[in-house]
């Protein structure tokens, strides 16, 4: 469809991940450069509030240099399992935000990944030959490391967080949550479970990443999630599936 | 302009306050209810996440009998001088929301009230007439109290909370901020400052109280915020602007 | 005992408050003086971490000047009846500490007492002739205003917390919790209550309060909480007292 | 002296590591079981307020089955290089803390260990052969996994936290901060930083586990961090550093 819409000359905003296969989202990244159209990304993330703040901070040199980083990504419960056997699998359906994530962050590129994984919360998830929980421990360029925990099931609700540890400083989030009122009573203090799941925690940065991409076709700019960032979350994605079939890290180009 | 539209046939949403006169406020609310249209008065903060979940958690009985209520309510930086000469007043710009807030919260009228004020932000609101500062207490008719916390002036934000103590328990809230990012660095740990003034704080309940006019005349209803939830408020900024000219408590019929 | 015990030259700490009769009291701060004896008055409070930074900040100018002081002190749960009798009633009992602490954070003297108060936890309480849930509306010699918050009963724990609104910016404090253990199930968010009750809370000032009196003698300085620090909190409990019974604000020589 | 305090029949209470070689731990432990003496191993952080409470909760079944179980312990900054020249390393003089706190937390033994670490603090270190960052993947026999998050130096002070996900929620450790005060100026929110380090942050867990000490020897009890709980975070560092030394993951017997 990216290759068909770039023949006819239209701009395209296309969901993660662009395919499963390299080669393919290669054909689809060839088509758009020889068109000369735009292709944006969806990985909304980035337009989220939190976590364009902490880009901005880590841009801004308020921690130093990125020494550590922590993505924290856990949905609130299992998607149904026939969408788990077409999916591609939790790390290109779903750490796939997370490997969009850590390079948007740290600004640099993969370079190892070892996943330490396992099936925690539903057997049909290991039947259907996928992990449901995963730790990935990763490597990037610029000497930094880090890990994404994830899980198919936080029964709290939608887990979403990072933290980065710098030279000169360190970034926490916490979740979003949809009030501020805590009540106390003689067994508890009680706050407010995070917003449940994707539309609630993340409706505000599916409206922005459309603005964006109007923009950058309205102001003939590059979009802010280009194609190639398309590509590498899924080059991640695979080394990860690797190195959970293997149990052992897989080195990327960077 | 109540009348006339009233005359006209329309239904009627207005700001508050609808009039610093009792006896044009009561020929409003006669011509509303001869003519038969709906009235709702703008009283945006009963519509915001916070204080309606607030609300919700007393009438469902989660903290028992309402014992003390505290409305913290404090603007960013003062308005012009120009506005202050014709707003009414504290009591009756500012206050009225609050004192709005204490009837929604505690479903119960404020019978006296003694108001301990001065003027701690700026000289030229005392030489305007009103005060800047103000610590309002309150009793109620169902035996609670309260207090209503008003500066023209917190350097770190609108300032909007409220807390409840009831025989079962308590509540809190605590002002929304733009994110949940935190940096800590070798000087300290830093937050984000509240939500910089109603605009971006009350955005949501502006849009929320407009749906509400619009559903109650869809369907027929009575509106939540009515014409003598508009006349009360005035009633008590009146009581308030008394108390602080005689420095005595002051009483009303509730 | 204080006029016995400085006729005999000893140095004395005395517990709050000193004694409910101003006469009486004097006389005492008479036979400290006479003697030359150290005296220190048992307002441990102020060597509470908490409230202690709270002063610091303040002093720094961190605040600019004060604007608004709110102190909330309410009990765990109300005394035996047969305490409530002999005790002072709440003002000279319980207040009288929240009396020090504004005196303490503001730098300032009480010049006005408005209380507005009631019996909404125990009618025992009433019936011995006391009320059981407090607003005291404060005004002070600098221009600051306040409020003290009591009620003999919040069935969450201790509630001990301080606001400050200055010129230049604001402070709160938090109750102190046993621990910063968060729990999240599928229904709600759960922290820990605040500690108990005063031994729990305040165990650490009661040390530090001794030390400071030891430390006073060994180096024949002046104690840092003083007879007069003593004198003050009866005097405004005493209008404190009369404000509740006649309704109407009573003021203070400062 | 293990031996020879066990030889002399004295009970013991011994720091950690016990010893970097796993024959003269197995030595000491064979010496000590001889001679029928206690021996207690200072694994403080048992102790601790927050982890104790944790511990509580997860054995009460509060969250169900432990899926992910996450340690942040980072050190204020770098202890002086003649000290990283004999401290064992790393793994052996700081993780090996962390090591102990997932046994104790999970219940359960851990089984595969990768780690993923570098120079990122001080060059120094790296020419002293360690390393000063690290990020430790870890499988647990019962299933469970989890990650432990080392640096030598957190600028914001000592960064001492749990997570633990489970099938039935979640638990959150924040750090413990010196007050609860937070000042809110026109520029920033501003919280207390975490107690600075250990002397600081678990004074009362050394006072704790030495009570615990005295109490099984009076009470003739088995101690409650044993000689086993001593050797098997050696064995799990000495993987970790082969892990470290090879890139690979380094399977252990559990």
């Amino acid at each position: 469809m990216i290759i068909e819409a770039a023949q006819a000359g239209k701009h395209i905003f296309c969901e993660k991940p662009i395919d499963f296969s390299i080669d393919r989202i290669q054909a689809a990244l060839d088509a758009v450069e020889k068109a000369g159209v735009k292709l944006q990304i969806g990985f909304n993330r980035r337009f989220d509030h939190n976590f364009k703040r902490v880009r901005e901070l880590i841009q801004n040199g308020e921690i130093g240099d990125v020494q550590i980083v922590n993505v924290i990504s856990r949905d609130p419960a299992p998607p149904p399992i026939e969408y788990v056997k077409v999916s591609g699998g939790l790390f290109l359906d779903m750490t796939i935000h997370d490997f969009d994530m850590v390079r948007y962050l740290t600004g640099s590129e993969v370079t190892e990944v070892y996943t330490n994984a396992g099936v925690l919360v539903d057997e049909r998830i290991g039947e259907a030959g996928d992990v449901d929980t995963a730790l990935i421990s990763l490597k990037f360029q610029n000497g930094a490391i880090g890990t994404i925990d994830n899980c198919r099931q936080a029964v709290f609700g939608y887990d979403q967080r990072v933290e980065v540890l710098g030279s000169k400083g360190g970034i926490t989030v916490t979740n979003d949550i949809p009030t501020n009122v805590v009540l106390s009573t003689d067994s508890a203090v009680i706050a407010g479970k995070p917003k449940y799941f994707f539309l609630e925690r993340y409706l505000e940065s599916y409206e922005a990443e459309m603005k964006e991409f109007f923009r950058c076709i309205l102001n003939d700019t590059e979009p802010v999630v280009s194609g190639i960032d398309g590509l590498k979350p899924v080059l991640i994605g695979l080394a990860a599936q690797e190195s959970c079939r293997t149990g052992k890290p897989v080195k990327l180009e960077g």
